[in-house]
């Protein structure tokens, strides 16, 4: 024993080097790798600016708009976005988040979840390491495509909607429609069960937003004055046209957060080099659109649409969104571009069923969402087009048909148009009694 | 001996290894937590983002002032905004930023700091991990909060103020009199002392930068022609509503820096938590605010007055400034909502007393800073109405006092207010030799 | 033995306290410090921040150009802001970031780079903490710069230029221009052997950005009209200053991105510090510039001039940019103060030489970036005026000479300047049949 023991003793010293040298070895790997702690912070910061850069996007939609719509019409139509925006944020409070994300919580799994158990944000002081990210940070920012969605709503219908009509339909967009058709794929629903691939919202927000539009503008009908009776269309050009050059800019800018920041984590150097991926093929696939429109609308037309080049960058970017990281920067061009196409041929294409969509936003948000949807498969491993299609047609169908019968009760009940005297006096004497720009004398 | 040695050898040996272990979890535990240097690093870019998100209010507050005076006046409105931020930079480099932390250094103890110790910033590559962010980060962040408290001025007093007596106003405010009154309670003087409590300020900066706009529109007058001789007042609309709507979106999204940032550091797990509680805490007064304009607006006047909600929303944003933090989110848009409808019914008030507030920069900054200030009570432990009350008295009192005085000595001096010839042609014409929008015949 | 063993083994597991603790202690430093995967997280952040600040940039001369056009050239104007920045954001991946950086990879040693090696940016999931920050983010920064060089060129050439030769002209200043003169120094070349400093782009961006518009302005001719045959020039005020101001407040603000992210990386303390020092000179430099703009345009001609108000802003920004980190905050005023007031001075002698530079994008541009660039040995210990000029000379002799050249040869063959009809109908009507305010009564 005298012998042995020193022997073990030896030993056991012998072996508590390497045993601490492993032990302090492991931090210094988790020191080379990233704590849950700072991970938690980078991903908080994600979403915090991701979500800045998307709550910049309801700006952007509002100058669009207002620089598309005539001048009789733009106290409304700024009026629709910043009201939908406000909307927006406490019914995606109240009811939305909620049912977006129901956990295990599902009134209908898979389907629907629940109307009344809202979920608390982080308390004061009390973050916790282990969630990945702040509550209070994911609800900002998933809060911004809420109102995306909304604001996608806006420039369609303008021109001839009521401002009450408009609002309440926002209220059931955000607080019901929105959230539920979302939660099918974010909040681990049925498509994200069968496969379903949507990475930030070609089909979540983009289409359903271009949905709920159409729906809307099938049930309102078009401006007076717009389709002739000798079959060809009345150009109602906007009135502002450096204001939807700017409304353009800024969704452009607020898109680096609605594609980057829905990698969902910053917190790795892979998960940096993601994001930093995300930001290229989204500015690659806006200057695809945008130089497709070009290309496009001079061989078509023989002259350069500006409205085509701004609406070709944006649904460039719609057209990205369903997958921003895994495509090459040579097929984020493509995928843009042809959006972009996309967009130009559709616009006469409404026009020809009259449907009048002032500001475009079906061909952008509708149909280069639903081409965006599409294309994954050529790049994602997984998916496939018949489960895309699923996908298209589910959000779609349920998110045209809610909104059509929205539309058609507040039609039948309330009234969901101005009167024809009141569409061409302009919604601004009429509606609101406030004129944008009183002090320039106005063309007839 | 034999015996015990090996014994106290095994045992110590044993020891070794949880000790061992114990040294390294030191570390585990130190890279689960932030370390000095990465917090450093995510306060001073906590400090940075907010700084910038903060600048960009600079151009929210042109923008909706230029929007909401006549387009004769547009060109000098924008000018000051411009030219009161360049100025603020510099002064507030000279003397402000000394003044307003004074450190060990008062001159008078807790009321005036030191005028001329200009403090530094750190030299190239020195930055010092223990002073937990880069002292240029600061003065960065700090430097905007005194802009804003120079562009709220701006407002109330267009189109019939002088433009270098307005400059120099703007010098005193950004040199003395904001970085004194600030100072009583952010560096550390006798409002601090007594358990004032204004997270990011509220009263410091938008009841401040009221009251001095108040005194100025007192001792300035009415524009000519505001009031009429029959008690009824003139309206005189804003020129361009899209400016003034993308104005109060610009607000919007920096006020997320504002708040945001004023937790001063998001270099752990709950700093990044609470600054997620602040943005969304943020984001929901505003929706409130703007949600109580549209509804009270309506009920009131039976019609929607979009500048009402812009401005509902602003009040919504400076009622939520005193405590971002603590309210729940369901408080904040209440909280919100009542800044809002305050701004609503403050306005015709003022009216009454004929103090013509072009922007109603009064009513938002003022009313709703005071609102946003006494109601921190109900949600802060250890602070009470009295308390607050008595900062916004100091603060109110003082701002307002030397700035009355201020702006007597430049009427004394060299006159504050344009003939009334140049105020009916326009100081775009008459101050500047320049107009706005040369191009756009202009209605009579 | 054994006596001595247990002795060892004792001393032996003492000794494994302070080994342990050592070992244990590595990784308190380390975590002391930064990790490298940390520090990629950080770095990677800075340029996509950056980036996308510097991608608002463009926005920014877009609204600051419409602003200063007249309104029957708005629409072309916009046009050319948002297609540029879509083909440079094409031209750049395609050609021009190869061609920028190449490595060891010169076709002309330290001159030209490759055409033809598209540099990868990471797989998806393939981040390298050893590389420093992310490749894409790398991209994404750098081809801001590379757009903003284009930006600058389009204002100078309004009102009279083609569509498409001007488009044409960005497709080789983004591909080939900018990113060989780029390569000299930012690429490793042989400016950067000789000791050239330019921190963020004073010459490299700016000047090289004006001195390509200067070669198009000559080969264009003035604007019909502009200078009379007295010798007088004729005043051809923008339409909308607050556009223009819109404009610069975005500059101003994107200017952060600009300069502080050109610090390259933000993962260390030190590296934090320099980039808030840089946010502060920025701005200061940026005040110094439009205080001294009001100044001078107030004792030259006894009016302050808005637009000059906005170009000394915007000269200062330039003036700072070649060195934003060594100079005292009080150098960073005087440094933008004398480019601003340079600025002033330069706009009446470009017409005195008939250059007939629309937005005034040669005085701020070119000529206070060479004064930034030539400044900066006041600053920097290791460089010297002769190295700054012949850096200066390099840069601007081959941009000016090839942008000539390319000029000349589409001027030749597609012609590159509108009819004298359709330049007075005015461009949105003759090339793009689109009016930007159709709405507004046009002065004639």
């Amino acid at each position: 024993m005298n012998k042995t023991l020193p022997l073990i003793a030896i030993l056991a010293t012998l072996a508590a080097f390497p045993a601490a040298a492993q032990d302090a070895a492991a931090p210094v790997e988790a020191a080379a790798a990233v704590s849950a702690d700072v991970a938690y912070i980078f991903n908080t910061l994600l979403f915090l600016m991701g979500g800045f850069l998307v709550m910049w996007m309801a700006a952007g939609f509002a100058m669009l708009e207002a620089g598309l719509v005539r001048s009789k019409n733009v106290t409304t139509q700024l009026f629709k976005n910043i009201s939908l925006f406000a909307i927006a944020g406490i019914m995606y409070w109240l009811i939305g988040y909620n049912l977006m994300y129901p956990g295990d919580g599902w009134t209908v799994p898979g389907v629907i979840g629940q109307l009344f158990s809202p979920k608390a944000i982080d308390a004061v002081g009390t973050g916790d390491a282990s969630a990945g990210y702040s509550a209070g940070s994911d609800f900002f920012f998933q809060l911004m495509f809420c109102a995306t969605t909304a604001s996608i709503v806006s420039g369609t219908l303008a021109e001839r909607v009521k401002l009450w009509p408009f609002l309440i339909f926002t209220v059931v967009l955000t607080a019901l429609i929105y959230p539920i058709e979302a939660s099918w794929q974010w909040g681990g629903g049925f498509l994200s069960e069968m496969g379903f691939s949507d990475f930030a919202g070609s089909t979540l927000v983009h289409a359903a937003g271009g949905f709920a539009a159409l729906a809307g503008a099938i049930v309102l009908g078009a401006r007076t004055g717009k389709y002739r009776p000798d079959g060809r269309q009345q150009p109602m050009p906007g009135s502002n046209l450096a204001l939807a050059t700017l409304g353009t800019f800024i969704l452009w800018l607020g898109w680096f957060g609605f594609n980057g920041a829905s990698q969902l984590a910053i917190g790795s150097v892979n998960d940096a080099a993601d994001v930093s991926r995300i930001f290229v093929n989204t500015n690659m696939a806006a200057s695809g659109g945008a130089v497709a429109a070009i290309i496009v609308t001079q061989l078509l037309y023989g002259k350069i649409d500006l409205t085509m080049v701004l609406n070709g960058a944006l649904a460039g970017l719609v057209s990205i969104t369903a997958e921003p990281l895994m495509p090459s920067v040579f097929a984020a061009i493509l995928i843009g571009g042809v959006g972009g196409a996309i967009a130009v041929f559709v616009v006469p294409l409404l026009d020809k069923f009259k449907i009048d969509d002032v500001v475009g936003a079906i061909p952008v948000h509708l149909v280069a969402g639903i081409w965006g949807t599409m294309v994954v498969p050529l790049t994602n491993d997984g998916t496939n087009f018949v489960t895309q299609a699923i996908g298209v047609l589910c959000v779609g169908g349920f998110t045209f048909g809610v909104s059509l019968v929205v539309w058609l009760i507040l039609k039948a009940t309330m009234g969901i148009r101005v009167s024809k005297e009141a569409e061409i006096s302009g919604l601004d004497i009429s509606e609101m009694g406030m004129e944008a720009y009183p002090d320039f004398v106005q063309a007839k």
